[in-house]
């Protein structure tokens, strides 16, 4: 029996991931530029077991849902055919935060799995075979395989998709400030969501503006222009949210005019945004495919953002999680020897 | 001294007025559609009295806001001016509904002034002359003008950009349940919002596309084809807020990434619609530039419709007018008569 444990971190998205151009790869319509989380990490387990029946996976200690425990599976399929292996494995993972509230659980969780699954099975691949390795098992989890901060080259087929270090974690003292207003399941899954991009009229539109956004996001991280990035940060995410809520499509038998991710509070917390830079407080938002508000300063306003925060009402509800630039995925052997 | 009053109702756009041609004007960049709303309405009473130094201007009972009396005078100055006179008028105004929460009372207040005044200053004008008026006062009431269903023809200049009359009141019986969950104001004014549209990246795309979504709904209305009629509605309202959401701006001295008309009732609204409909009632909402949600549906579903609004948590707070297509703007002595 050979076992490995890895921890990787979630990473939140600057340019985001949004439209694929091949789902069965996950290969994106567009680059993406993001941070690694220190703050919001999961662990993982892998035991290669000839005395197992079949794979099993396990989260937090209890069986994985089913959805999961596939998506897991067949990931390490892929691993166990590079490593030409047909042995059954035992997968124990957990997240130290909670999962399905835009907090990227996937992109830890596959990034992670595909450390552990590699080392346990014996292979040794370079950061860019992980990366390209993790991007099979959830697109975004190919950003998590390194620190700081890190962009994901769309690339034009499996082995030129994969997402290289832009700049290390001591790089900029940028803090997010995730504030998770609900732990309610989202009603379409990102998964979905990727597919129904192209059904929004302003698609086009926002694929041909890719190139420049990029460049910008890319430009300003690399010079710490914080007033820059904060501002074309702000405008993609919105960018993406009006794709999601012009995005019309059928769900369980009924039409819907678009996917609407933003809670009551998500909306709440973007005007108070707009009040609190009218107040001269330099922040900036961004927001995944859920209803957590992620706010973006630097480390000496971090403690008058997290102030305001709290003084709105109703905040007592919410969980706050501090998140700086985070460390890359690594073999917890490599952690402990540190 | 003559004196003359007049009625006028809101009403609600199905394809949207967002983003002028030409301002001083109101030329509209595309042409509309709405339905005169028989609930919310504006009664005006103009009088001209060479007895006043000045123009005076009362709202329900009070001096009105001097921003909202400017405008009043702006627009008597202009029939005035058609009619020869430089007598000083003396303007009573009052709507049945609250102002500034979406309902468009400019639309009532302006179709009622408009109404009004000409006839007090003795003019007789044909509905068409009197929507090329309204519309200078205040874009959208040239619509209110008319009863029923409406047409508002963006024109190429002052005289061809007008309302016409698309199908009476008695044509489709449609039910607009306005539910205005907060009467708080706005933060950017509508007139601000019009001027700010072209900064959405995706404001190129959207005008390319009336066209289409004019002839569209034209077509299911004419048909009373319900099921076309609130797809095409609802995706046109969420493009419309998808350009407000990206149309960065310059607010007291702050950035601002969007304008954000929507409140945290608003979303709780939509997300319940979404739910509604997959448990197969058939409605729809559209939105204008504020945070009311008008939800659409036929007469025979409004019952069900309403005790789904009332049964959702806060809905205590909130006001519900039911509103039905209503009659153009007409004086008040035509009213008596019938």
């Amino acid at each position: 029996m050979s076992r490995a444990s890895a921890r990787a971190c979630a990473n939140l998205a600057f340019v985001k991931y949004w439209g694929k151009r091949d789902a069965a790869l996950n290969l994106p319509t567009n680059s993406s530029i993001s941070m690694t989380l220190d703050a919001a990490h999961t662990t993982t387990c892998v035991e290669i077991d000839p005395g197992l029946e079949k794979d099993e996976v396990w989260m937090s200690g209890e069986p994985a849902p089913g959805a999961f425990a596939s998506r897991v599976i067949a990931h390490l399929e892929r691993i166990r055919s590079l490593a030409g292996s047909a042995t059954p494995a035992r997968v124990h993972t957990s997240n130290n935060f909670p999962a399905g509230t835009g907090f990227a659980s996937s992109a830890s969780g596959f990034a992670a799995l595909t450390c552990a699954a590699s080392a346990a099975l014996g292979l040794r691949l370079s950061r860019r075979d992980l990366s390209v390795l993790a991007r099979k098992g959830s697109g975004s989890s190919c950003r998590s395989i390194h620190a700081g901060f890190v962009e994901w080259h769309a690339g034009q087929d499996d082995h030129s998709s994969f997402a290289t270090q832009l700049a290390d974690a001591r790089h900029w003292n940028l803090v997010d400030l995730a504030v998770l207003v609900t732990e309610r399941e989202k009603s379409v899954r990102s998964s979905d969501g990727h597919r129904l991009a192209a059904n929004s009229p302003f698609w086009p539109s926002r694929t041909r503006s890719m190139a420049s956004r990029l460049a910008e996001v890319r430009q300003a991280l690399l010079k710490r222009d914080f007033h820059r990035f904060g501002r074309e940060v702000e405008t993609e995410a919105l960018e993406m949210h009006a794709i999601m809520q012009t995005s019309a499509h059928e769900q369980r038998g009924a039409w819907q005019s678009g996917i609407f991710y933003m809670a009551a509070d998500t909306l709440r917390l973007i005007n108070a945004v707009q009040r609190w830079r009218q107040a001269g407080m330099e922040v900036y938002f961004t927001l995944d495919a859920g209803p957590t508000v992620h706010l973006l300063c630097l480390e000496d306003q971090s403690g008058d953002v997290l102030d305001a925060v709290q003084s709105l009402e109703g905040s007592q509800d919410w969980r706050t999680i501090a998140c700086r630039p985070g460390p890359g995925a690594k073999l917890l052997s490599e952690i402990d020897a540190t």
